[in-house]
């Protein structure tokens, strides 16, 4: 039985699977296993004459806050495909990747960030379906306090960090944070 | 209505949710959108003393051929505490990662394979439940026709171009690959 075909009738129960070690979604009429994987958000830090590309968010969570293009990584693509989609998506903006600038993992919600940094192919963005409003920012221009999570915090410090350099590993998550939101700080 | 909740019961159709572009699975009854998304890979090409770990497989799919420790990242892990787990389950190898070596996609698969440079951390290896066995290899002594997939080739020739640099840019796949089987090359 294929997966899409079990997932459209499955009877689903959370069951520990003869094995396994841990509890897994089983159909109890077929005994397809419907593993949970950890999530992929691909997004990128796209620059253009200096100034950094952020879109306003028109969905929860952080609504109206402001963003890196980034979403959801999508079946059958690669992940430089999946981040030039989102910015695509979000911003209308046709980028090129110049490399990998960070790969951050979020436990708490199960998802890795790969975040590339990239520039501006063609001249030009406007707000996708996704964003209520998006703009270049000097780095003195981001609206710091109006940043929707902290790992566009930590992107836009680790673009600079790195800024005019073409051969550096990616960074990884700060110390010590696993990118809970902190209200009060802004973050 | 929680994912664990909707897909334990639900009773899912494959169809375009309003407002999105892409079938996905929606349960009929709720409204709840299993949303399918590429699986994380998670491993490492460990080495000791000039030799490399290998585990010759115990399951399908390509039994008895030899791989990198690695497997598919768990919820609520972060990329490297995955990749060491692998190493502990297949090997019980324990390891420290060094680096992050090699991001490859394979769209075919809508898988994402992160795979670290490690090394052993406390002497010992011993083949888990899913390794027939397991060993140390000089270069020279990989089993070179029998290695369960191209991007285990891709890891040690990657691992091999920057063997003794700390400071690098990940890999990402070799010009014009996606992973696919070949057979006739022994890959």
């Amino acid at each position: 039985m294929t997966e899409d075909s079990a997932q459209a009738k499955g009877n689903f129960k959370r069951l520990v699977p003869e094995g396994d070690s841990l509890e897994r979604l089983v159909c109890v009429e077929c005994g397809f296993i419907n593993y949970e994987n950890p999530k992929i958000v691909v997004g990128s830090v796209v620059h253009d004459g200096g100034k950094i590309l952020l879109c306003r968010r028109a969905i929860n969570p952080r609504k109206s806050y402001w963003t890196l293009p980034a979403g959801f990584m999508e079946q059958h693509e690669t992940t430089m495909d999946g981040a030039a989609r989102e910015a695509w998506e979000e911003a209308n903006a046709k980028i090129a990747i110049e490399a990998l600038l960070a790969v951050y993992s979020i436990p708490r919600l199960s998802q890795v960030q790969l975040i590339y940094r990239a520039h501006l192919a063609a001249p030009g963005i406007a707000p996708g379906p996704e964003s209520e409003e998006v703009g270049l920012f000097g780095f003195d221009e981001i609206p710091w306090k109006e940043l929707a999570f902290p790992s566009v915090h930590w992107a836009l410090g680790h673009y600079r960090e790195v800024e005019g350099q073409t051969h550096f590993p990616p960074f990884v998550n700060p110390p010590g944070e696993f990118g809970d939101l902190k209200e009060q700080a802004g973050l």
